[in-house]
């Protein structure tokens, strides 16, 4: 009979399908910050978006109230444009790495907040804490500082940005209220614009061994973080790309820092490559429509080849590879790293693993490999387990491929032997051969402005 | 990839459509009841059962679960048949003060245990209580000791009584997951195995100002109960009933019970005689099965008929009325009151409420002359509201009668005249005129077995 908000009516509204006012969820937010709405309620509200979801004013809204929840970082004196990347995670996904050196390079600045790895997935916080020394728990000053004077920072995100997210994500991992897009979505734009990046590319994986197994899912998780980000005055861009098999030739922490060095030597598997060049040539043209203030608009593919052979450039003149070892001298890590990768601890054992049959490799499942690698210790089954860097996989074959059982498919790198045999097992549950070879696939599918 | 049970694979389980096993459900309960799980995840399980539902077993089980987390009370040492009745609540639904002495009276022991109102609907124990010096706070013992000696008991639910139910419902009603029909079968019929019948006859409301608004969700109610009661050996029937228009002549604490003792010396509204008798036909059937053992099966028409005119003459002898003041005697309740209602006190005001038109009433709705009642005192908008005794409303016509500007449709009872305006505005939204007697509809739908 009064009109007086109170949790229960909000839970009940979004229960009931209906749409929130921003002041409604504003209400939610700083009362469950304030601890003046308990665990118990607001889990009950995330279970009904998990199965009621959001309409875009909420999501943005969602996203500015968890981001205000925090401190934004301010990049004002700095002209040059800033423009951040971000993937949804994948398997063997190791290209912030390559292409935040290689930006910086190219004068876009690049602040980046990176997470870590869970379950199948890796995380680029994860992947450079194998290099010795190297900190990813910086202040924000000295984040502001490494943007400004190198061009670059990939921290953890600090306690300062986005605290609501952080609670919430908490509550939501506890309570199976994670695989929702808007609130996906909400949780990695809430971080994403506290950069202060004024342009924003964002990788979207799809299939086996990414969130989003669908187009229809990837699709709806890029738009409604593109209208995040574009509402909130951060010129976004969201491509698809394709998560089936693992990406590049290595899949954990310090193999894949050894594979980002030869990258930005020049030297990129196939796939890899594309999605670096395609991400690079749209973080470069986000970056110009930043400068001049322009619409970003859907680029022909002679203006994205033109953009990436202008990168290929950057990376062949070694500006990208010096920019690295400046980017890990800056974090305090061993700046030799970059000429001697051997300095990143390698595993102390190796073993070849081979197929039984031969044939063409028709699949080499993301999802499997990735908790092959985990298996063998490079990744975490809850966030507390304690992860191995040395550990993880080399992919000798990819898609594609011919492959006898004389020779390895892959090479598992490990220490702990324990969970060989199961690694082995869910790793080769995801390998199938065929007597033809299978249907090339475009790595990168779609666009979404 | 370990077997390990974990509250989060469950609420995923759920949230994901499929079934829970007996034992992953005992989990649930056992480690919330001992704290190991919290309140975030038990109420985002909730809520995804409001989503998912639960299957017949998964709702059987959880209502074992629920009524092992405390006593059973134990009537092996009586003979007779014990039978009880349950009304899933309505407005003005006085039946079980006038059946549990009327059955006593005829030598079918009922043990109670009842509940309080809430919002629009009316509670045993509130009413019961507007009898000066009643209690409704008796020991396991004393409850059974009158069971015994005077064949009935109506008391709240002690703490022995499922305290996982108290513990999940508090729960449910704080995160808007009350509305499910397996949470609420299971938690009606965890508090009505534990008293130890052997027979139980549910009274299912449908209509505006029942918790049930359609026939198919009454039915899908009932025969949930009627499944958990059988399978649990309690010989269970359900009688789904109209709840479209306040049941008898009065809604309101003081005011039902003095309705309660004109019915018990045999006068009664013809809706609140029907329901009467047709709940204590199958109360008298289903001790019969109960001595008999036999299995409960459709009762003919005139059987049914044999059965009320045996129970007219129970009242009509005066047996079921002394059987009423010996039980407010037994409960510390004034025994005077049988003999002289005005010893229950009356409100300090009264108001006639008229009509502007004349005609025939359509529809008088439950729910809102529920809520006009709670508005002068007689309910609580929340748990912890007090409420009036004395208050409430007198129902001068009925649905089908006919009424003009010169009498009174109603009249209400109130001390507080604070909400008077919006009483008598809420309740008059709710009663249509037209210029023809609208059909008759039978207040009887449907009996599920």
């Amino acid at each position: 009979m009064t009109g007086k908000m109170c949790a229960y009516d909000l839970i009940k509204k979004k229960r009931d399908g209906m749409e929130l006012f921003r002041d409604e969820l504003a209400f939610l937010i700083t009362k469950y910050l304030s601890n003046e709405i308990p665990d118990s309620q607001m889990s009950a509200f995330l279970m009904a978006v998990y199965f009621k979801g959001m309409t875009d004013n909420e999501t943005s809204a969602l996203t500015e109230l968890m981001l205000s929840s925090g401190s934004r970082i301010d990049f004002s004196d700095i002209s040059a444009p800033k423009v951040d990347k971000h993937s949804t995670g994948g398997v063997g996904d190791k290209t912030s790495i390559i292409l935040a050196p290689l930006m910086a390079a190219m004068n876009v600045k690049v602040p980046m907040l990176a997470g870590r790895g869970l379950g199948h997935t890796g995380g680029t916080i994860d992947k450079l804490e194998s290099i010795p020394n190297f900190r990813t728990s910086l202040s924000i000053e000295e984040f502001r500082g490494n943007v400004r004077d190198i061009g670059l920072s990939i921290i953890s995100p600090t306690d300062e940005i986005a605290p609501a997210d952080k609670r919430l994500y908490g509550l939501r991992d506890m309570t199976a209220s994670v695989e929702s897009i808007p609130l996906i979505a909400a949780s990695i734009m809430s971080k994403k614009l506290s950069e202060g990046a004024e342009g924003l590319v964002l990788d979207v994986k799809v299939g086996k061994g990414a969130f989003m197994k669908t187009i229809q899912d990837a699709r709806k998780l890029a738009r409604t973080m593109v209208n995040i980000g574009n509402s909130s005055g951060v010129k976004t861009v969201a491509i698809i790309t394709d998560m089936n098999q693992p990406l590049g030739r290595t899949i954990g922490n310090g193999l894949e820092i050894k594979e980002c060095i030869s990258a930005l030597r020049g030297k990129m598997a196939d796939d890899l490559k594309e999605v670096v060049l395609t991400l690079g040539a749209w973080m470069v043209y986000v970056a110009d429509c930043v400068t001049e203030e322009a619409t970003i608009s859907r680029l022909p593919e002679h203006v994205v080849i033109k953009y990436k052979a202008e990168l290929m450039d950057f990376i062949e003149k070694g500006d990208a590879f010096k920019k690295f070892a400046e980017f890990v001298d800056a974090q305090h890590g061993d700046p030799e790293v970059a000429f001697k990768p051997n300095l990143i601890p390698s595993a102390g054992k190796v073993k070849q693993v081979k197929v039984a049959e031969k044939g063409y490799i028709q699949t080499m499942d993301a999802e499997k490999a990735g908790i092959a690698a985990m298996l063998l210790g490079a990744g975490r089954q809850r966030a507390e387990d304690v992860i191995d860097h040395s550990a993880g996989i080399v992919i000798n074959k990819k898609v594609g491929d011919y492959i006898t059982p004389d020779e390895p498919v892959a090479i598992f790198h490990y220490n702990d032997e324990s969970r060989l045999k199961d690694a082995e097992e869910v790793f080769f549950s995801g390998v199938q051969l065929s007597e033809i070879p299978p249907d090339r696939k475009a790595i990168i599918i779609e666009v979404i402005l």
